[in-house]
């Protein structure tokens, strides 16, 4: 029964792409540790940028910075 | 000084039963641990179901077959 | 399928008061919530005590400071 | 490369404390560790105060009564 | 700069499997998300079976009744 | 009581270091948020480098890498 989070910034991650994570996540536990897929918990959190920080600078100011 | 987190899915979760889930937990640790409550954090996550997999499968769709 | 997180400091916590914490862990979401108890995961994480901080101090000196 | 995460309370913090957070975690992992900044990750959970309790109460409730 | 965690129970997984996690997890968030493998950090806990439960009952138990 | 976790790799962080991040994540709560400190709680993780990957890589080859 593994647990993955996947944390990413919010920046309009669609639920079809939402439904890849958690398919391919389970996939690679059957693969590597063939873990039972059907309890198997994928849980993403979205981020905001303002609350995510690299080098200690919010993503939303790295992101206008490379616009 | 524990910390416990408790992560279920964002399905009308009522703030009577948020408090429960405190006071239970906080209880719990006292009658086995004997922590001192006044001490006791309990974060409760609530996650979207869009975010939340099974087996691969968000919890919303799970939910509509289950309908 | 909630997930529940338990952190406490690494002190001699035994086996069955694991298993009491899961147990009444698992419980909790059943009575307040009706969840499947059968698909609840309950980690519990021993932080060692040099590496749990209260008010900027390691518990290990805070004991030390108490005895 | 570290990882920080930041649980706080949502009651109001502003982008430019959030920057603030961010940078002075950065800049403490530099100054403890010698760490890398640029690939130091800094991500702050602000968490609703009905879903925050210490010592089983919400701290919504806990604001309400040190009015 | 995506963080990946793996939570799984101790149970004598391989550097090499743990690798092959590394590597799956973030080829997915390449594949989904054109996320950048360099900077997208992957964790894995390795938790103790007996501090994992399932149902309220340890990991370390319900291996023992399934042999 | 905000709660702070320090995710690092497990590469002889000595307790004093530890210490150090501690009181530091405090006073940063102090200052930046007018934190109470003796209710601010750091927990500091420290990852085995075969179990902390980067572009899919554990850290225990990239620093062989790097030698």
């Amino acid at each position: 029964m593994p647990y993955v989070n996947i944390k990413i910034t919010k920046e309009g991650v669609t639920d079809k792409q939402k439904k890849q994570l958690m398919e391919g996540a389970t996939q690679l536990l059957v693969d590597v540790l063939n873990k039972n897929p059907a309890t198997t918990i994928v849980v993403i959190d979205e981020v905001d940028t303002d609350n995510w920080g690299i080098g200690g600078v919010p993503v939303t100011e790295l992101r206008k910075k490379s616009q």
